[in-house]
């Protein structure tokens, strides 16, 4: 199959691999109908990440299964249906309790950007949609594979509830998600940090209240600003970095949480100012599958269309100049066509 | 009027130093009926804090009202009083959301190993007991200006619900008042890491199901053998070190949160093992105040009798050697009598 690799920093290439295989019979094959390019893939991208030479690349996708193993019993050849990044039995005593992307069988998507894909766990992580979705509908089912998820979980780890004021930080896809997350579970002041007109303008489409273009201290006096003195009650920190998650406990009200969805990269923890203003961090890496059902009967009942995250959509072919668009900013995300 | 001073490491003194006195329309001056020494007092006599060569210490007291500045209200000469560490309006947005230790108008108790003290924001920060408690209730009543608050706030932090599985790190007086907390709260069960006889029968005392005396990777092994591998639902830091944090994140279960309330010194926090796990870290300096009429009544009724943790009463004139027993771990906490 065509799959695409990662060589070096920069260096991604559409290469043939051999197509996944049934190695274990919990285990799905799914074709990929839509896979697309993730902030986090651009950590090894940049260098920032270790590479293994030619390994491949990609993790969120929709599809169509292509195959089962002996023990896969919720879903057939033909099923289309959205593949957590994070694999999960959704059975294990942390499914049970919700954390589903810490899973004692725990498994990830390894090649979403290609023509296959394994899913392990089918039965535990797969979703799948009430026969075959509309094209239109594509890109909003693809996010809930992960970025729409992580803004989600970054809007329920933060606490944000009705009547709430969230400041989103990042400005990314997994921001606009969160922003969306935010209004959907009932903020009344959703604040972007954002200074990208595009973004912005997606920001507001998702239901942000206000605009905060500045970074650092500018930007945290601009929220203060906003809050009369008080800061938010819940701040979601959605890129990863130590600038943001600075930014993130300096607006954030005592007694309150920062949600955290972005892969820290050097990140040093404020803990004295943690402790003194009782500002708590919560969230990780994702539980898609927890989230997975409600959020696509919110994309089916047209109450959310995260899919206006993808500005850019390219054949699989194309998938170097995709990374390019992400790394250089002139894409938000990019829906890639097998 | 005396008060305990520290003027170096190891080196505490009775002097005289001059009682404090209203300058504020919102303050109180209170007679200090009983005081207590801190587990955080020993940072600074240990030398791990700096020292202000003669300032005061101490912060934590029950007294009765002496003075009252022209605005205060609610209080008389003559109430007896429980005064939180942290002073506050009970007014301001902060202090609305339950955040009573960040208040706009925060203040701190500085003399409460002395005679009398002051409290700034006395309306917002005193609770009075119903007439005059008998001299057998003072220890209890005293614990709620901080240390039973204090392990109340890690159990609140930590999310103890009823049938939690919950952790206590730590067995001194916090850790102790932690366990009755997480009972109080309805764990099911209540794990003590503690290798001190007397503090694991106070423990126990205190609701505790289990006890792991061991620590490091042993005690952690031993929690997870307890919870078939899953590990806590919730774990109450109370030390503030680094090896009681790697502790606590080792044992949370995913999904779960660590609720701290040891002053940090020395913690570098597992960023990445909190995003892979979704542990989170909630808690901070304790809004005393916020738990204060709850857990009054607690002891009122004699649900709870944190009291017990006193193990050794001196009269104030022996404070050096009250230190002495609390850093040779020859007293869980000390009680003072002026």
């Amino acid at each position: 199959m065509r799959a695409t690799t990662i060589h070096a920093a920069g260096d991604i290439r559409l290469e043939d691999r051999p197509a996944p295989e049934i190695a274990e019979p919990t285990e799905a094959i799914v074709k990929v109908v839509a896979g697309c390019i993730c902030g986090s893939d651009l950590w090894p991208y940049r260098g920032e990440n270790p590479v293994e030479a030619g390994s491949t690349i990609g993790h969120e996708l929709v599809g169509v299964v292509e195959e089962v193993g002996a023990g896969v019993r919720e879903f057939r050849p033909g099923d289309f249906v959205i593949a957590p990044f994070v694999h999960c039995d959704n059975t294990c005593a942390h499914c049970r309790a919700g954390a589903t992307s810490a899973c004692q069988n725990q498994g990830f998507t390894e090649s979403g950007q290609a023509e296959y894909a394994k899913v392990h766990q089918a039965d535990g992580s797969l979703v799948k949609t009430e026969g075959m979705p509309d094209d239109s509908m594509i890109p909003s089912l693809l996010t809930l594979s992960d970025v729409m998820a992580t803004g989600w979980h970054a809007a329920v780890a933060a606490g944000v509830r009705a009547g709430s004021t969230a400041v989103v930080v990042g400005d990314g896809a997994v921001g606009l998600c969160a922003v969306l997350a935010a209004a959907q579970l009932g903020a009344e002041r959703v604040v972007t940090m954002s200074r990208h007109e595009p973004r912005q303008k997606i920001a507001t489409e998702f239901g942000a209240t206000d605009i905060v273009a500045e970074r650092g201290e500018d930007g945290e006096q601009q929220v203060l600003d906003l809050t009369d003195g008080i800061g938010a009650d819940a701040v979601l920190e959605c890129v990863g970095t130590g600038a943001a998650m600075t930014t993130a406990f300096n607006i954030a009200r005592p007694g309150s949480t920062v949600g955290f969805v972005g892969v820290p990269h050097g990140v040093e923890l404020p803990l004295r100012k943690m402790f003194g203003k009782n500002v708590g961090l919560a969230g990780g890496m994702a539980p898609v599958r927890t989230y997975l059902p409600d959020l696509l009967e919110r994309v089916v009942s047209g109450a959310i269309d995260p899919g206006v995250v993808f500005d850019m959509t390219l054949p699989l072919a194309e998938v170097a100049e995709g990374y390019r668009a992400m790394d250089e900013r002139r894409a938000i995300k990019v829906l890639l066509q097998p």
